[in-house]
């Protein structure tokens, strides 16, 4: 699929394409029943002047797309997200590219955003994030033809370029050191319940718990505040579970104060391991038990898979190293354990 | 100043503005050897396809740049930075506004970049960030006809827009503060010393500190690395300061681990503020003493005074609120001072 052409307008309007270029450039030499013609027409296919002009000498803009459909604020608190933008634009700017950033507020704005940078000729290629299950954007992109690689599992990602890592096999050694460990009641406080790699780490976690400890899910929004609540009803419960996995470090490290709030030592009392790692893991008191990866390699991994696409290579899916477990002050024995 | 248009480029190669248009658009109807002539003259004037079409029909691109002159790998992990984004961003979706962001390793690039997003139409305006002692970007854009703002003192921001809060007012409270708690040692693990902002604070710190502590600064490049490792130095001197303010949130939380692994004891030994306030300084224990302000309006008024420019108002400088101090658990008198 290409972008629309002044000779497309030319052969639906079934007039030269010097008329329809006389047409569209104001300039005399059409009359005003053919010129309005052709502009309908080159409005309903969708051919704008950005494209066309840069068809003719076979510009590239130089410059990748990445709307996101999250609230702005999070933005700033999100340490994964802003690794992930720092890698990206490491590998961009080293070969000159510019990042398109939009956020959006639904999946069908985001669409119309990249078919608009489309077919203004303003983006050479997109990066999607935040996959969703069944994720309506995989179809509109398969048609729209635009290079695209998608950070979600190949699952998911239809005839996409997919980049992701194991989260699965992360899930199961973090439940399999904690089981280990000797507890029995561990919780998972999870990010968002709609996107493809919480349900993924869900189900990994329910299997991987099934038979040897009994397990809770809480899903939260990744704020420190919602990580924070979720962790004060679980140690309030009956059933307190001796070990908390948390799907991100702010929230990770807010259960820690919560913990703290409520007069539980971590680890004696409690057990927290953060995924991911973060400055904030290390420096926090005790530091905390993580699922390491590198984020900002996994953004210049995308990057640079993009731009293979672009320059017309065929590059494979790509697995990034799953995320491992670094043991550090947070986790210990459960109460009453032997150690 | 405005973009070079067909016009332009007909003028100055005494042609028809049609002779110009076929030769552009590789029609017939001009000899080749005109042709290359055309070429070359829209080439030397900076003329694009881009902007002659976009200047047709006076389409804006709905798009600000935003050029960093910093590594990529600082952005994930500058917390000010990250809420700058996410606040521009927020004002900028609501109004279906991109961001076009590039990392650039130098002014001369960064200038570059801007005159080829403006030259191509890519951009109706750009927010300057990271001020210079005397940048050489003001005098480019003021003769490049860009829409500007600039985040940073009027001092320095020529006859482009500033965007700025009052550091030196927030650096006499910091200090009035620590003196009114006794301390007459106070060091400041400052940010880098070729930008405008932390020149500005640091003239501030040497003279509130003037006549009643002896003060000493050092200059980082913001990580949590070199502000662990200033620390560890000003607290292994012999004249040990009993109190330390930091240039921003990752360093003062690194200070205060460095210091703990010193076993001083915050706040009975040793006295941390940070700036910025941000969720870090709440989880830690103690939870900081910080300089607070909403770093996310001042980035959403930066992109709402650039977008007003943009359309053609004359917006006037702004003054964010000054940072305010927040005590919290990691002030206190020094040692040995009657508490």
């Amino acid at each position: 699929m290409k972008r629309p052409t002044i000779a497309d307008v030319a052969r639906r309007a079934g007039v030269s394409k010097g008329a329809v270029s006389y047409a569209l450039n104001g300039q005399p030499g059409v009359s005003e029943s053919t010129r309005a013609r052709i502009l309908a027409i080159a409005e309903e296919i969708g051919w704008r002047p950005n494209s066309a002009a840069r068809a003719l000498n076979g510009a590239r803009s130089h410059t990748v797309g990445l709307a996101m459909c999250r609230p702005a604020r999070t933005l700033g608190v999100e340490p994964f997200f802003m690794e992930l933008i720092s890698g990206i634009e490491g590998e961009l700017s080293a070969r000159s590219y510019a990042l398109m950033l939009q956020v959006v507020s639904d999946h069908g704005q985001e669409v119309a955003v990249y078919r608009r940078w489309w077919g203004e000729g303003r983006v050479d290629g997109a990066i999607l994030v935040d996959l969703h299950v069944g994720d309506p954007r995989i179809p509109e992109f398969e048609s729209l033809g635009l290079p695209a690689v998608v950070i979600g599992h190949p699952s998911e990602t239809g005839s996409l370029l997919p980049i992701w890592s194991d989260d699965g096999g992360a899930v199961h050694e973090t439940v399999e050191y904690l089981v280990a460990l000797g507890h029995r009641r561990i919780a998972r406080v999870a990010g968002l319940p709609r996107l493809a790699h919480t349900v993924l780490r869900d189900r990994a976690f329910a299997e991987a718990c099934d038979g040897v400890a009994e397990q809770v899910t809480v899903h939260t929004d990744y704020t420190g505040e919602e990580g924070a609540r979720a962790t004060r009803r679980l140690l309030s419960s009956p059933s307190r579970p001796t070990a908390i996995v948390y799907d991100n470090d702010i929230m990770a490290v807010a259960g820690l104060s919560a913990a703290q709030d409520l007069r539980l030592d971590v680890p004696r009392d409690l057990s927290i391991v953060a995924w991911d790692d973060s400055p904030l893991s290390r420096v926090v008191r005790p530091p905390l038990t993580a699922l390491s990866r590198d984020i900002s390699a996994y953004g210049a991994h995308a990057a640079r898979h993009l731009l293979a696409l672009v320059s017309g290579a065929s590059p494979g899916p790509h697995e990034e190293e799953a995320a491992r477990l670094t043991p550090r002050g947070s986790t210990a024995p459960p109460p009453g354990q032997v150690r």
